[in-house]
């Protein structure tokens, strides 16, 4: 436990002060349980107005995977799966939640062809800032209205398509598993898509804080609320001990939600938990200040990065930074500093990520330096 | 949220102040998700001392109904069904989630005939205290190792058994859902009538420490991992946040006990929280300490209750009291204090329920009473 | 295979020799697929005339769990249950056929209490032919719109009903399990309930024919089609090899009810099977017809049971009648007969089932009655 | 559904009239339910003895999905997906009925690049008849043993694999989708890489016969018995009037198949008629001797075919043949002939799919040639 500063990702702390503040002062207050309580009902409404979404039902789940799970079951007919990046944390990540509840993962493919160990050349244009071009660039992770329109079509264009699983949502991460963004025009892209056909858009914001606080978006909160059905606020890696903001600024599409979440075991007996914490990270704008603080980090580290020659792998504008390294310098490093393995880059050089938080500091950063 | 003294569950409160203090110690240390960290693998040999039984498998999930259905998922076969008592949660109160999983509860009747708004003839040879005698003895909730024995064997004497849900598990709660306990020598059967079928014993410890604590058990927590296949330790109604820790005592019946968690997603991200939590209570007995607080405010509550009069409706040993209210009487105390609606008892009275917990002083009770 | 007649059940032969010849006869046709063919478009029509229901949704499965099965699916939302007897063939006697799709029995008693070995005192004012009376009435099996009144009542009324199961359809066997009817009245009522609560009214017709045949019925498959939300005209115990005729008078309740028919494993590659039996089974009164065979066969069976004294068990107007048997009697009986085992009366008899059916003759009553 | 003749598929037509004559002689016998008769009985004998598979489990399901989807779940565990081609039955084109039944299918992709609309270079060495090179070669639609390798070992070599889904059992069709066959040689890799992981391989032979009877293949029946750990025997497709002969040649992994068949509504009433049907196609070679006519109606399609300079699309060497039309052409042909839309070539053609079947006539081949 001890010793090493880690690096390895956003889950590795516990709360804001702040958080811990509340949690005592009110832990001898008697709270009705399963999230009918006052903090709850504060901490819905403090998210109702930072997304400009009156009339939005919220609720607040434990955690990602089952998040997900919870959502996706809720929006999909039985007949129906949802369209995912083959990359997406429902489709890769989650041991077959998805799947366990019924549903099938669509997949499109997400990841750009790689320009093995040099520079790609950018179509998409986006600036990799300096003359450090990533391996990926910012689009890795993301897919495009138009891919999730083919997929769609396709689908009605066959015959056979009652044999087959129909597309009933569309999942996407923002940031992606990558820490790629969607800029505003692809969101809308993608809703416009996803309105065309009455199919729900669904956004994974487990790291929502560090896509809206990055330097290089141009999407806010309430453009989210506006272009989705769904999204989720993520707690747990930013700021939170634990704890989700299911937010579908129009409606929840069941009658009976609480039921549904019961089902799915993400039924909070303390529910007020979820609701003070969130209640205090929609407080005094505090969500988003420490969401910037690890933007600025991440920029420090970067900078640092490149000014060091490292090879970065993913141009990604949010707190997970990707580099290449090779693997005897990874073997010193890791006597001093815990990173996230990502992937084999070639038989000498290893991908690694580094992530900074809502509570990484100037020190943090100095101390990684130093040893890298 | 202010005001009125609280006695509608034991989950209205945070957690024990040393375990607040231990996240607040722990906030800023780096900590490997998913349960791999050393405060649980701390966490887990301290709940293995304790049980005796060192070859255990100690698992930290999140809440008492996922904790349920995870656990009866890892027991049964698909073909298999869970045995329960009809009036058990796994059986009336979880939206479902059994049935959501793909397992039938088959349900053993639990309730003893009610002899209305009087004493009942005591059979079970359990003394009510004093001349109050309760209306449902402290048997009432629990099902018999004979009934499950009996539901077996007509299964199995039934020619069209295939075509029929077998019995994979046997469901037990303790307390029960009233408070109730069973005694040694009843776990003994029920765990003798188990083995004799090679069907695994579960026993839901939601409230576990109110039953260990209670004056009229002779169960220990050894015994508990002795007789049962898999057990869980409440956490979330005992002092944690939130949190339940189960143990197999002998071995997880699946090789991949992880992925099953995921996919019901009971997976915490920050899974050390559940370690720390369960490790400050396995510290200097603090887990056993705190339980026999909530037993002897629940004496002291019961004792008042009696003096004044009060008809007892279950006479339970744990810390859920049940009385009979006279419906106007009802209206008066719930201005000043909230309960537990339990049932309609008659046109003009109400069962409820007063539960104390691991935090309930001398001082509630005076005002509870003062308001009886 | 050879030798013994059987009166085991009434799925014991083949199909309709009219069926086999029009299976022979078109053969060699060449028929579209997954019931897209005009067979089954033609059946359909002379179902939904036979039922004055001219906007009826009509599908063909191949048997009777399968069907219930996708049916209850169909109607339900996930946080539902469906509400039938505890003795219904849903509850019982598939496997947890309807629990793997994720739902819930909810069960309501349905067996009125037994006059061990005597005659019963028949509270329905249902005449038991001649002087020996039934151990149980011709009520058994059924239930009551009151009792899912109640059922539904409770449920809403309790307070904690968002973590139970909600009652989502009410599922009756008409012939039940026990080969008893419901009377128009009943009907009517149980439909009014579940108009008034929007709970759909599902009506497994496994052995339809020989209820609507019966001599003690007022019930016509229009009153059916008017009164239920769903029923299903069996086909594998009345004359057809396999199949179930799905009838939603009104409308199937999904926009897709092929893939979900699919995903059940219901949807049969040569559809037109199905639709060439039913269609056959629904021309020229067939169905009717043959089904009034085993009434009058039942009938035939009945008296002669009388006659020689044996006790009857149920007090069926349908196919299936129920005897009492000494067992060394029932063992001469073996030797010569096969029958169905019901259930051990007491340690010296049994009850047995003997079904005629649309194949049985009156020379197969005959000898019968010789071995009896 | 009279006139034109058909091509469209090999599920067009009833049963080979031995078959109808067999059920015609039962009719009246009378037989027990549910696959325990002695029909059933002797059908899986014959098949354990041409399988040389004595000890084999043998089991009759109704249809390809339902069978699909009863095995797969059979094989898994929980956390488990299937390995399948990404163009797979199970993966494509069964309305997710293996999601329905809670397991992710993990797809291999398994299509060749296309050399669009001219002669591809055959990197397979197997040599497509003719100067008349398909567009795809004779490889397409199969997955090998190096490419189910790879993704076993990639998942355990990832460090998250306990939060990804284990590859649980390798699904191959055979023939395949497109008409294609596997080489005993590459059979024997494919069960090699499958045992040295101890992961099943399940053989899905809906088309089994035309597979076996090609005349391109060394795979026996006896080497499929050998080589996999599951397969079933299309009967649907090959003669019967419906079912499927699932054989395990060494054991069924569950202690209980037949509620696990009943769950997923796969258990017909009256198995006895799979039995027959079975037991007839395995009397005097009839199933081999059925598809070899398929398969010589098919070769002398394709000559026909290649003498009149169609583009043939897949090099099959089974009853499925693929060809590219010109849509002004195909728009006459649909005058004459129902055939298979399979895709769209380009803009001014589509592929069609042309099946034979085990009573496809020379005349039919002649007629279908006379509108080409």
């Amino acid at each position: 436990m001890a010793g090493k500063i880690s690096f390895s990702s956003d889950y590795t702390k516990g709360a804001h002060p702040r958080i811990l503040q509340r949690l005592t002062e009110t832990n001898y207050e008697q709270i009705d349980g399963y999230g009918t309580d006052d903090y709850c009902k504060s901490a819905a409404d403090k998210i109702r107005k930072v997304c400009a979404a009156p009339e939005a039902d919220v609720f607040f789940l434990v955690g990602g995977t089952q998040t997900n799970q919870t959502i996706i079951d809720m929006l999909l007919e039985p007949y129906e799966g949802v369209v995912a990046a083959q990359t997406g944390h429902v489709a890769a990540h989650e041991a077959g939640a998805i799947e366990f509840s019924g549903h099938k993962v669509l997949t499109v493919p997400s990841l750009p062809r790689k320009s093995t160990g040099s520079a790609e050349s950018d179509e998409s244009g986006s600036a990799a800032s300096g003359s450090h071009r990533a391996v990926y660039s910012d689009q890795v992770g993301k897919i495009s209205a138009a891919e999730v329109k083919k997929l769609i079509d396709d689908f009605y264009a066959d015959d056979n398509h009652e044999h087959m699983v129909f597309p009933g949502a569309v999942y996407i991460s923002h940031p992606t598993e990558y820490g790629t963004l969607y800029s505003k025009a692809e969101l809308e892209e993608l809703s416009k898509v996803c309105k065309e056909y009455d199919i729900p858009l669904f956004l994974d914001g487990a790291r929502l804080g560090y896509g809206l606080m990055s330097k290089r978006t141009d999407v806010t909160i309430e453009d989210i609320a506006r272009l989705v059905d769904v999204f989720y606020i993520g707690g747990t890696k930013v700021g939170a001990l634990f704890g989700e903001a299911v937010v579908f600024p129009h409606k929840v599409p069941t009658r009976h939600p609480v039921p549904i979440i019961k089902q799915h075991g993400a039924l909070l007996a303390k529910g007020w938990l979820l609701g003070l914490m969130f209640d205090t990270l929609f407080t005094d704008n505090l969500y988003f200040d420490i969401s910037a603080n690890a933007i600025e980090m991440a920029e420090l580290l970067r900078k640092g990065l490149e000014e060091k020659g490292y090879q970065i792998y993913i141009d990604s504008p949010t707190n997970q930074q990707f580099i290449v390294m090779e693997n005897n310098r990874l073997q010193e490093l890791s006597e001093h500093v815990r990173y996230g393995f990502w992937e084999k880059f070639d038989d000498t050089h290893t991908v690694i990520r580094l992530a900074t938080d809502w509570a990484t500091t100037r020190e943090d950063i100095d101390t990684l330096m130093s040893f890298l």
